[in-house]
């Protein structure tokens, strides 16, 4: 194990995160708060860059790095995040458990956007704007922007940390045309979370003042969820709701395909699968949904928006309501359904939605077509093209690993969650919310709700799946495998 | 397609179908019923026997079949069967509409035990023996029965539709050692079911009488569940609960290893992983199970009695309860998790229970273990080891794509029966329960409840999908997809 290496580059997150957290520190200049909040970032501050230099003293005589460094170097830097982001909430006493504080945070940075707090509009506006901005930080990836901004081992090893950060099956290649244009890509991410706040807060919604534009266009951004408010967006104009509809759905789009378009690449942006499969799903869902509750609403546009809305925050991931998609009377059975399986599919790789992410349910469906054909005629050999391209074996088994992974992950969770005693449609969709990163899910978790009647048990266990989630299953597989800590080879 | 040797096969089908019927009409007389009841029987024994024998008139000159023919065939024969068996139902008057016969004995044939009758106790007895003795009938499955009994073709071709037939992902291995011994397999699965009759009839439960004893030994032996009550088996003495309890799990496991154990190769059984897993996960859910329901019981000994019953019914997907295990005040939500994982789970391959399978459990977790230690050392070649064998990549992936389709069938139906509009809980555990061949679910469609409250279309659909289930979901996707009837490869 590379102990100098893995140290160094913690060392930098934690630096680079001490940084981060001098914005709330304006918020609190700005809204004039108490010393004591200035001092519950100044403390974290501190602690992060202290540490993080410690950490950087001795210098790695050799970068490159083994694939399951890779991956513990992210599920750790995760962890830490977590950790020290919990502090503010902690030593300002606005969130004073430990567990929930963490709960909280992770649920920022995974971009989750589940809540333990029964009123957040309680939160001071320093503290609001840490836990909204960590899913804007937590969207693109905290080690991507290092990665990006910092280049340096000359041997590749850097990629080991990119693909087990980095969302979706086709990383490799993905993540090879990442280093060159990471830095367009965030420039592309900055653009559009800058436009997204003038448009919210220019629109006609007087409730749309700039802080809640920012906190609003933070949660679209990282396709988090976390608002100002219980209940969502419900109280905000349709002008606020279709605008964040309309952001939701291009957060979820694969960034790659801005850059292809910026640079005029039609071409590939028309050969994507991914992309075309994602709009299908979002419009045969907002049918299904809008034809199941069509009846609940006063208006046919209203009852479209609320589709609309719901389907755009599920898919994406990001967990905003409009309404209380909970309540049957407002959205009978079927509607759920569509959620629940939108919650499953995810957005598309390389957005900052969860999920499974559409690219592998396209290959899921496509292997699994081949194989009944297979079946049907074994002699007749069937490729998979996926995007133009012949799809090796290799591939469609790691997609099938990661998919039998997924469920065993959600059950497992849902059932050891179940010592709480919550019925099945709150355990599970629970544990489904925390691993697709959603935020809210049906029963006693569900968007007018919030996690808070879990125990602190559960509550941490859904902290861990979150991150689990986020980073794709594995990096936290592996840093809880006793074989990575036992044995060198 | 060879049409013929397809048609020759149903046709044989057909007539030991016409044969099987003559048992329920033994009842009728003795019970000295009404006329009615008998032409009840003779009329579908009439058709079975005409139609079939017209279907084997023609002889097929080229008896082998592709791999197609036999899922074709496989699928085919179980639609038959429930077409015509359901007929004595609706001529009697008994269940007048034809969805709910059908439904209802679908759940005999596959081994469900989903009911949609209230009051079960109203059947007259013939069609009760009927529609308990259809689980006798599917549990071993009528197609292997007729090719232990009738030898033919000489290239393999019966393969293939013992393939399509017998559970489990070995089949390969198994079925040729099948082939061989099946007749033997026959004899076990007689030996033990006459055995059951007598333990119980001659046991000091009042209520088992020959009658009832041969219903419940039905119901056992086939994982059936079927019984001749609401309720389950509640009423009867603690002996009869153990009795059954102690053959459901006999009936669960792989009855290749009570063959092994006659010839007395114990080698080969102590090399079965599949068993002792089955009894591992049977004694840690009795133990997790009895530790969540412990308060909720009077005794000691009810409490253990009820979460070794639930647990032996719903690993071997059998369905008999003791006790209300959905209402969540005696089995709390832990408890219900844990039967739903077992419900997933199901008994041992070449048994007559349904479910995943715990060789498929097995395959995969070692399989998901291997990959993990892929990841931390790549250049290190782990090697799968399944009962002293090597495992191929073939294997593995197989069971990954059947996880995978079972996953997508379980949801997918789930939501088609979301239409009318029950809860998530009941439609996944529905949907569940069918996919599995267990019988109740849990919520609305609990061990007290029944599946009465569906729509006539989601009860059509649950009926397709416990044949899907019963056959290990490819013959049936095979049968209804349109490539199987497009081309002639």
């Amino acid at each position: 194990m590379n102990y100098t290496s893995i140290k160094n580059i913690l060392g930098k997150i934690m630096v680079l995160l001490a940084f981060l957290m001098f914005l709330p520190i304006i918020v609190c200049l700005c809204e004039d708060e108490s010393e004591r909040n200035l001092i519950s970032f100044l403390i974290p501050i501190t602690l992060l860059f202290v540490i993080g230099k410690l950490l950087m003293v001795k210098k790695a005589e050799n970068n490159s790095l083994l694939p399951r460094e890779g991956f513990i170097i992210v599920a750790l830097s995760w962890i830490i995040m977590s950790l020290f982001g919990c502090l503010p909430f902690i030593i300002s006493g606005e969130i004073p458990n430990f567990i929930d504080a963490f709960f909280e945070i992770t649920s920022g940075f995974t971009t989750t956007g589940s809540s333990i707090l029964n009123d957040p509009s309680k939160l001071s506006k320093s503290m609001m704007f840490w836990r909204s901005f960590s899913h804007w930080i937590g969207g693109m990836g905290i080690l991507v922007f290092i990665l990006a901004i910092i280049p340096e081992s000359k041997d590749g090893s850097a990629m080991y940390i990119l693909r087990a950060e980095s969302p979706g099956p086709q990383v490799g290649k993905l993540v090879s045309k990442m280093r060159v244009t990471s830095r367009i890509l965030y420039l592309i991410y900055v653009f559009l979370t800058v436009l997204q706040v003038l448009i919210l807060w220019l629109g006609p919604d007087a409730k749309m003042d700039f802080f809640n534009s920012l906190i609003y266009t933070f949660g679209t951004a990282g396709t988090g969820g976390l608002g100002v408010d219980v209940g969502s967006l419900e109280t905000y104009t349709a002008y606020s709701q279709y605008v964040i509809a309309v952001f939701m759905l291009i957060f979820g789009i694969n960034f790659s395909l801005f850059y292809l378009i910026l640079i005029g690449n039609f071409k590939e942006v028309f050969k994507n699968q991914e992309v075309k499969l994602y709009f299908i799903i979002v419009i045969i869902s907002i049918l299904i949904v809008f034809l199941n509750i069509y009846n609940n609403y006063a208006t046919t546009e209203e009852a479209f928006r609320h589709a609309f809305f719901q389907v755009s925050s599920i898919i994406t991931t990001t967990g905003y309501s409009t309404t209380n998609f909970a309540d049957s009377s407002l959205f009978p059975s079927m509607a759920q359904m569509v959620l629940i399986f939108l919650m499953l599919f995810g957005a598309c790789a390389g957005s900052t939605g969860g999920g499974i992410k559409i690219s592998r349910i396209n290959i899921l469906f496509r292997s699994i077509l081949k194989k009944i054909k297979n079946m049907v005629s074994p002699r007749k050999v069937e490729v998979l093209i996926i995007d133009g391209n012949k799809t090796d074996e290799e591939m469609v088994n790691s997609v099938h690993t990661f998919l039998v992974v997924y469920m065993i992950v959600l059950f497992a969770v849902a059932f050891i969650i179940s010592i709480d005693g919550y019925d099945f449609t709150t355990n599970f969709s629970a544990s489904l919310a925390c691993l697709s990163n959603i935020g809210p899910g049906l029963g006693k978790v569900g968007p007018y709700e919030n996690f808070n009647g879990f125990s602190y048990f559960s509550k941490f266990i859904l902290s861990l799946e979150m991150i689990t989630g986020r980073l794709e299953l594995f990096p936290m597989l592996i840093l809880f495998s006793p074989k990575t800590w036992k044995k060198r080879v």
